[in-house]
């Protein structure tokens, strides 16, 4: 259906306009009936749809109707797979169609700064790479229905200490590198209907009012054409929001900011031209939804929960096997924790579903037969150590085969809303894996969290699964990935570094309550391990498997990249166990044209490839000068030194199986502005002025060299040498002006030459 | 004698006070004849007398009068004997009075933020208190023979790389506690006569013409009454400079600037009354050194040359010891490396000494009739493998007793001017010594260096003997501690890390060459691998001795610090071994108040004590409000919130022997201002606010709280509740307004009259 947006806004009343750029209530839109506006309706999300059916409460935190809780943001960015993501996302937007849900609110893409944020379990991962690719995955699944996504949350949002005032502080790169870029990806190449902004500030202006980020990159450098509404209670002054590029606030301001908006208008404060696009924009989503329809749309929980089980299947991180995994059914195995019988499978907050059914460890090993001996130990959702059931379950460990601990972070350990404020697990629980572990060589951690764990007890115990939050077919998914029944193909879409302190985020997180300093840069999760050269517990891509891969034959396509072009790298992958399997494969770029301040490597590229046994195939990920680039502050963009670049293959971070290399070249040069301060050094290394230095420097060199000359031995001679050699590098040309290299005049003559040859 | 100074300037036309305002030729000032004002010299140091007596060569780098090298400050700092440096300060003012040189250029107190700092060897520390307190004692020894010091480089100069255009980028917080705090202390205990500007930028301003530097707080905050001199060429804008608080330029500008400030006055850029200050600052320091007379000093190079070799046998570290140390005597010996017989005792540049006499290890050890078989095994000055030398290195050592490699940093690898590329030894020194350590259980490493290596051969050596750059007599001093004459007793200034990525700065080291972000904030040196819970190869403050010290009955004079007062912390220190030796107590500060951001204990007190075998003395170290405090950039100045402190006191900053707590009281309070986005948290906190917002933060729970009590199971309740609490604890007040909590115009009132009540 065709409409004429502009018609509908020209035939509103200013109050209709100001009225539709704030909710009707907790979950609706305002609809204007005279118009055939419909009050669409907007539900959360992320990893299922919470859609609450009764009176809104004040909180919006009362019970939804029942619903399927899928894999949690943690888990499946551990998928490493676009097309599991895709299949999610079709599965919610079906779900919301059938609910009349115009509006999902996911995903949420943001950093893992610090393992402590409350929220982690709901984001992604700490590489904005992967972050982006798989949520675009999402974003695609959902609006396959024609319903829209809100991707959350926009922008810099990592902790929940303060999080309605807080301002995240950094630098304009890495905001665009590692904050941003998640978001770009997605709204580039999945085109999300809406984002929603964040409660903090960033760089001092709240996100909801937020001109540089609203509009200078969202809608004028990446091209967005949906609207932004905001998380629930962010605005801080509504009228400067609209201009900085708000369109919706949520929930209602039970009319409050409608009234706002039409004296700004009527004052002349607020151009009503603002408003007006506001406006188009919001109508323009609604109709979006509501011109179409999809009467074949069903939600039909009983399959969706099998869905969710399948998706775990291929979420879970093998950590570690030292060969107690997969586990022979007819053994005897000592189920250990209160997560066996009661899972911990999503988080807590907004995201938090009214789950159709959830199936426990335990529920899947009696249906599938197994012989399990279950004794609790600790209990999931308390730190409560009680002797007795500690006693009987290292006993139930040393009488059985094999015994699984079912551990993992309470509820109350990790939620929305705030941080949390270490990084271990319950003591309780630290604790009893470490008896267990004593007396019974396959023990088995399962973990079930949203965020990395200190594993003190790791190098005592045999295996550790991660399952994250897995939704409320996690125990199927564990119980099928314990027997060899499906084989473990998660990768760590995080570090898990030994301690927190090792965290980069450690010396400020979360900050004065005023403002976080993300003093760290660019130098995030690997980014950082990789650069301090730390040892971390298990790395950033690392996951294992019940079968072998082995790269070979890494190739590119062309030795030469050329600014605008792309390059193909091809690897071999050989299945070399004896079980089907599915590997990871991961492209990461090296930059090795000795820029400083850029990362050891990064992700730019990864592909899912399922292999028999004894089969291979070949993976292809390409590269383009974006793959190479950093974001350059001086040039206001995304740039790449010409030079060498390695690309590197691999099964992980930390472990890379191949490389290839390839040359950059472009005609982009960063901007280079002479004065009086500029070194010699930094004019002798930029082709556009080393040919007309070079002769003032050898000048100079001449100049202080006798000194050097003087020396009797060699030894004292190189040291000469070397000091004069760097002292003309780190001379500004004001300094050369003593050594008589200019006559009068002459030094401000040759930089407004060099500035003049610049700017042609 | 009694001078006019401002009667003096009134005498002087504007051209003659322009002109004192810069120098005559390289080292001395210009005089004005007809009133009496002598040109007085100034000369390097800062560990030796560098006085040039030829021309003057265009970089001052040519050989100057035979002088006597003295440790060098990476050495005396490992003392940690205000002492000590007071004796050497004495000394080398001695000689400057018998020089006629007026000041001497040093000590230099830039903090080592990192290991590769070219000039690190002629800086303390990387604790502020340590290097504040040793060279205030230096200073006070130098002007002692009323001769000036120029304490340097003024300021956050921690690199060579671009030093004279590179801006230094930090937080007000980290400049006032980390880098300007030795200058602090200096300016305040010791009155230096001037201070030296260093080359870089402070934040972006030049510090040859930085107000805030200058004058703000070096004269109002801390009452300087001297004058800033600028390092030789770190002028950029002449008249800026002389408005901020520069005095003198440094060396001659040959007339250029005089004529600009001329022109400045005469223009009206340049009030003339700051030139008649500045010049009455200059003539009182020269008339300070013209005004008195010191006949009876001499330059007594011989009994200088015995001192350097006495001060340096109690600066030298002992990090390792197994066993081997002290040798004996009459056992056979192996001397393994260059150094033992050219030691590096001093690094290059301006501070480079024309050392009267020089005694290597070779030379003491034969002069004491030791039984030393000399095998070079590898150069000191350069980085080669000669494989024949190796071989008769190992088999030396293999046939010896014992095997001492003097090992160490050539010249070419540490010098002013740029900084090391790297924190290794040369290769062929890590290779000897570890095929040496294989064939010789008794393998002692004795390094010349002036700032830390990376040691990967420490497990396998059994000694390491750290003696810095150790001056002229180094050879003598080592000598007298591996054969146990002397005991050792330096302790380590700065944290020796396993590899150069440990290092805080690593991730910003050395910038980009336009700014360098000190983003690792005050975590700088052992506050940085303490936070980190890092492990370091050898601690902040660690040193061996030949003897042992048992800590006993550390208590304090009360228990409560009042705000102005001060708190005795005891010791009893007992030798408990069976000779005679010197132990280095320190007290370290831990805040327990909850207060973030600081780390986890700073350095705020230290003594040297000697202990005959047997002995016990009670050790007295003081604090006061100071000792507790950060810097505040909220309030402007020092604070320490009220509460618990720790007052640890140990052998080093990892071996803590005893602690003693005191609860500090104090009226001041950081400022508050409350608006719409301050959240009830904060109100809670504060003890000027917690009671007006008690019953609004009850309402506020009691509106949210049915949510909670609607839940069935306690644990679900427990998350709910705590969700619930931090809710409200990060609530703006702006977001109570949805919540009903005010009638129209009441949260303005109520935040009107909180600030009204805060301003009383």
């Amino acid at each position: 259906m065709e409409r004429n947006i502009n018609e509908l806004v020209a035939q509103m009343t200013l109050e209709e306009k100001a009225g539709l750029c704030s909710g009707a209530d907790f979950w609706h839109l305002k609809g204007v009936e005279r118009l055939g506006i419909p009050g669409v309706m907007v539900s959360d999300g992320p990893h299922g749809l919470r859609k609450q059916d009764q009176e809104a409460d004040h909180l919006g935190i009362n019970d939804s109707i029942k619903a399927v809780c899928f894999p949690a943001a943690c888990a499946t960015a551990a998928s490493f797979d676009e097309a599991l993501l895709e299949r999610m996302g079709r599965a919610l937007g079906e779900e919301c169609r059938a609910e009349d849900v115009s509006v999902l609110l996911g995903p949420a893409v943001n950093i893992k700064r610090s393992p402590l944020c409350g929220r982690n379990f709901e984001y992604f991962s700490e590489d904005p790479y992967l972050a982006g690719k798989l949520a675009a995955a999402q974003v695609r699944g959902v609006q396959s229905w024609d319903v829209g996504t809100s991707v959350k949350h926009y922008a810099a949002n990592n902790q929940e200490y303060r999080r309605m005032t807080c301002s995240s502080d950094m630098s304009e790169r890495t905001l665009r590198e590692i904050y941003l870029a998640p978001f770009e990806t997605i709204v580039k190449e999945a085109r999300p209907w809406t984002l929603m902004c964040s409660y903090n500030k960033i760089n001092g202006v709240f996100a909801s009012e937020n001109p540089h980020t609203l509009t200078e990159i969202l809608r004028d450098e990446w091209g967005f054409d949906g609207y932004v509404m905001s998380d629930w209670g962010a605005v801080n002054d509504r009228v400067k929001g609209l201009a900085a590029g708000l369109e919706l606030e949520m929930p209602s301001s039970n009319g409050v900011r409608d009234a706002q908006i039409v004296a700004a208008v009527r004052g002349g404060t607020l151009e009503e031209a603002v408003l007006d696009k506001a406006v188009a924009r919001i109508l323009n989503i609604v109709f979006r939804y509501a011109d179409v329809q999809h009467p074949e749309a069903k939600f039909d929980r009983a399959a969706h929960h099998a869905l969710a089980a399948e998706l775990e299947k291929e979420c879970a991180v093998l950590l570690q096997n030292k060969g107690a995994l997969p586990l022979a059914r007819a053994a005897k195995i000592a189920y250990i924790g209160g997560f066996a019988e009661k899972p911990r499978y999503q988080g807590g907050g907004s995201s938090h579903i009214n789950a159709s059914a959830v199936t426990s460890a335990l529920d899947a090993a009696r249906v599938n037969g197994t012989d399990v001996v279950y004794a609790e130990g600790f209990p999931a959702d308390r730190d409560e150590t009680d002797e007795a059931k500690f006693a009987a379950a290292v006993e139930a460990a040393r009488a059985a085969d094999a015994a699984i601990i079912f551990a993992g972070l309470p509820d109350s350990f990790e939620s929305e809303g705030y941080d949390r404020s270490h990084m271990r697990l319950p003591e309780c629980q630290d604790r009893l894996i470490a008896r267990v572990a004593a007396v019974q060589p396959n023990t088995v951690v399962v973990l079930h969290n949203g965020s990395p764990v200190e594993c003190p007890w790791a190098e005592s115990v045999n295996a550790v699964l991660e399952m994250y939050l897995g939704g409320q077919g996690v125990g199927a998914a564990a119980d099928a990935l314990l027997y060899g029944d499906a084989n473990p193909s998660g990768r760590l879409p995080e570090t898990f570094p030994y301690q927190l302190e090792d965290n980069p985020s450690h010396l400020n997180f979360p900050g004065d309550g005023k403002n976080v300093e993300y003093a760290e840069g660019v130098f995030v999760g690997y980014r950082y391990y990789d650069k301090k050269k730390m040892a971390v517990r298990w790395p950033f891509g690392h996951g294992l498997s019940y079968t072998t891969f082995e790269y070979s034959n890494v190739r590119v396509s062309a030795d030469v990249l050329n600014d605008g072009g792309t390059v193909t790298v091809y690897a071999d992958i050989k299945n070399t166990g004896d079980r089907a399997g599915r590997e990871v494969v991961q492209l990461y770029v090296a930059d090795r044209t000795g820029t400083a301040g850029r990362p050891e490597k990064e992700l730019k590229g990864f592909a899912k490839v399922a292999l028999e046994p004894g089969e291979t195939k070949t993976v292809e990920l390409s590269v383009d000068a974006r793959s190479l680039s950093w974001y350059s502050e001086a040039l206001g963009g995304w740039y790449a030194a010409p030079g060498r670049y390695e690309l590197l293959v691999g099964h992980s971070s930390r472990d890379i199986r191949g490389a290839a290399a390839v040359e950059f070249r472009t005609e982009k040069l960063l901007p280079f502005h002479v004065d009086e301060n500029t070194t010699v050094g930094e004019l002798l290394a930029d082709p556009r002025t080393a040919s007309s230095v070079r002769q003032m420097a050898r000048q100079f060199m001449d100049t202080i060299a006798p000194a050097a000359e003087d020396s009797a031995d060699a030894a004292k001679e190189a040291v000469s040498d070397e000091m004069a050699r760097q002292m003309m590098d780190n001379m500004p040309l004001r300094g050369l002006r003593s050594f008589g290299a200019f006559p009068e005049g002459a030094l401000e003559r040759m930089i407004a030459d060099l500035n003049a040859k610049m700017a042609q």
